[in-house]
């Protein structure tokens, strides 16, 4: 009993605190898959079955499916894991990645056609010559447990410090362009609003990386082509749902600043001039904040409060989940939960916590080819799990 | 370490699970205050160390402070205890409490001059000769450890099944009303909209329980004249801010329906013809429910999503919580959280989860005399802990 007491000692610098961490218990058992990881769990409207599928991953950032039952999970730390029958391989042959502070390795999806063309696309932090950085896109094949045909498909235009803010998400829309987030960067002040420069932005892309004509702003004077929307601090959240075709990311604002938006083509999200948050030191508005909503810029479909320190996002569609269909599931960092979010036609319906403090910090969630629920811990001893909807016992 | 993982099994049926239950911990120490809770942890802008004063309380309901340095804790299934130099007593000589469901020995608070004249003000459910239940105001004077002088000052007009909602809760006005919320009961169809009858409202009263002519409804056909707002569905949470005047409550929605309202003299607060939430079971707006804000009807100042499930409201005002002046501190039930509130003009500008997870369900919040924060957890082996603002170390 004691142990619990300590361990409810422990203080985190933003209040939110690690009471049970689950993840930690699996350590005993050699870090793979043990049974002793096999919980049930009723939430409001669906019993579900949380299963970790891989233990031991560094600081996990992605997961994508194969269609032969494999996974592949970046870690952010450098590697490309291939997570196969309960066994967990490295995938070698990768390029030169800056892992520092928020960069590294990060999101990997496959090619809608995979099957025809073996390609896989990743983002990670390139770095320059000095100590700089920019998101970089890169697509490749695997052969065997290498990965080969590595083409680059794309650079932010702009290497800059200090190592946060890298955006990287990946989603392909339905009519099969990728869309890529480019985070702010973290300089200040920040360039989300200069549309001469990658940073801040959601990208639309073909599949080879080249621009789409009917990309917003081609051809547009003072406008980056790969420009899908803009204003964005950092998107870390990043899916289309399959039916209607909306987009919808999460992204980090400052402190009480988190969003939800359905974003639109063209559009501006706001970031700096526009915000729902304030500056994490002094409480106030930012000097460069104008207001909290204006003419001309996107208010979001939601704000976070408390905060959520978004990280992955999925959509459930199809799969067991009766109850949770057409909802998000939004993955939380600091506060270590996910969200399942019930979206009306301009408005969110409801918002169930799931998971919270209960497996660590979240990074990513993700609906899996069999219908399941996935979502990796952002841990040094970071996991997999697998959510299945079962029968209420 | 098994206990750990045993205890995360646990499942609460709507997926907030008690991972480390620190109250439970001071059994073994007799249940009085003991150092062993007494803990420090850093919030956000804001060390605190966190004390337990009482232990053992039967589902305390609320808290209130002599100027003795003794306090006053109601529990819900019907004793009033006198926690004085870390021993609690009981106070004999109450009326006749029906303690069932919601109902029982509800709220208390002082007079302000309680100092001249000794009153203490206690709400609670009384029965009729049937099943049924209304909810009770009286004052009395407490003479060594009985109450005596016991006057009962208003009850409301109606009583009915089944044991819900009745408000409650106390607070004065700068001015020396006294404020008072009556839940809708938990009627079917709810009865807030009736303003011939006290369910749903806010209710304003001198200290002998009588009107004041300055009520807004006073002398208008189809009022009671008691009622200072309605529309409402169940104020848990009430305070009122000692600089601005301003009256803060937090009520219970349906699901996705918690609300924090600015409450204004007059208004409708529109449950259940206008709400955020939805049915529990169809997850459908109501039948009863037109819309989501309607003329005429206030919006609500701030909608929990999650829910919050709100139970006692305080707002800070001096004591050394430098970072939290003017912040509203809403204690939370089910997500078992105290959420402290930074509000604008007229929004929240930002949200700190405080405790998640960590003392159990939060039944009241209140800033005691001394500038500390006090709060009480609802279980059956409930506490009384004290929160005080620390350097940090």
């Amino acid at each position: 009993m004691r142990l619990l007491l300590n361990i409810g000692i422990i203080v985190a610098l933003f209040g939110v605190i690690v009471a049970c961490d689950a993840v930690q218990e699996t350590e005993s058992y050699g870090g793979m898959t043990d049974a002793s990881i096999d919980r049930e769990m009723n939430t409001q409207y669906q019993r579900v079955r949380v299963t970790s599928v891989a233990t031991n991953l560094e600081h996990p950032w992605a997961v994508a499916f194969k269609p032969d039952g494999s996974m592949l999970v970046t870690e952010r730390t450098g590697a490309l894991k291939h997570v196969r029958d309960g066994s967990v391989t490295e995938i070698s042959g990768l390029p030169d990645i800056n892992s520092f502070r928020q960069g590294g390795l990060l999101d990997v999806v496959l090619h809608p056609e995979y099957e025809d063309n073996g390609w896989i696309y990743i983002t990670y932090s390139k770095a320059n010559d000095g100590d700089e950085t920019a998101t970089m896109l890169i697509r490749a094949r695997i052969d065997g447990e290498s990965l080969t045909d590595i083409e680059e498909l794309f650079v932010q235009d702009r290497y800059s410090e200090p190592g946060r803010h890298y955006g990287s998400r990946l989603a392909w829309t339905n009519d099969g362009y990728l869309l890529m987030s480019i985070g702010d960067r973290g300089s200040d002040p920040p360039r989300a609003q200069d549309t001469n420069d990658h940073a801040g932005t959601l990208l639309r892309l073909y599949d080879d990386g080249s621009v789409p004509d009917s990309n917003p702003f081609v051809g547009r004077n003072g406008y980056l082509p790969e420009i899908y929307s803009y204003g964005h601090r950092n998107i870390q959240g990043l899916v289309v749902d399959p039916e209607t075709d909306e987009i919808w990311v999460t992204e980090h604002g400052p402190r009480g600043g988190d969003l939800l938006h359905r974003v639109e083509k063209g559009k501006n999200y706001g970031w700096p001039v526009v915000t729902q948050g304030f500056d994490y030191g002094t409480q106030e508005l930012y000097d460069f904040t104008e207001g909290r909503e204006m003419e001309g810029i996107e208010s979001p479909f939601f704000e976070f409060l408390p905060t959520l320190a978004p990280s992955g996002l999925a959509l459930v569609n199809g799969g067991n989940f009766d109850h949770w269909q057409g909802d998000l599931l939004a993955g939380g960092l600091r506060p270590q939960r996910i969200l399942r979010i019930t979206t009306g036609e301009n408005e969110v319906h409801h918002i169930e916590e799931l998971f919270t403090l209960e497996f660590g910090r979240i990074r990513d969630v993700r609906q899996g080819p069999d219908g399941n629920i996935y979502f990796l811990t952002d841990q040094s001893d970071g996991a997999l799990y697998r959510v299945e909807a079962i029968e209420r016992s």
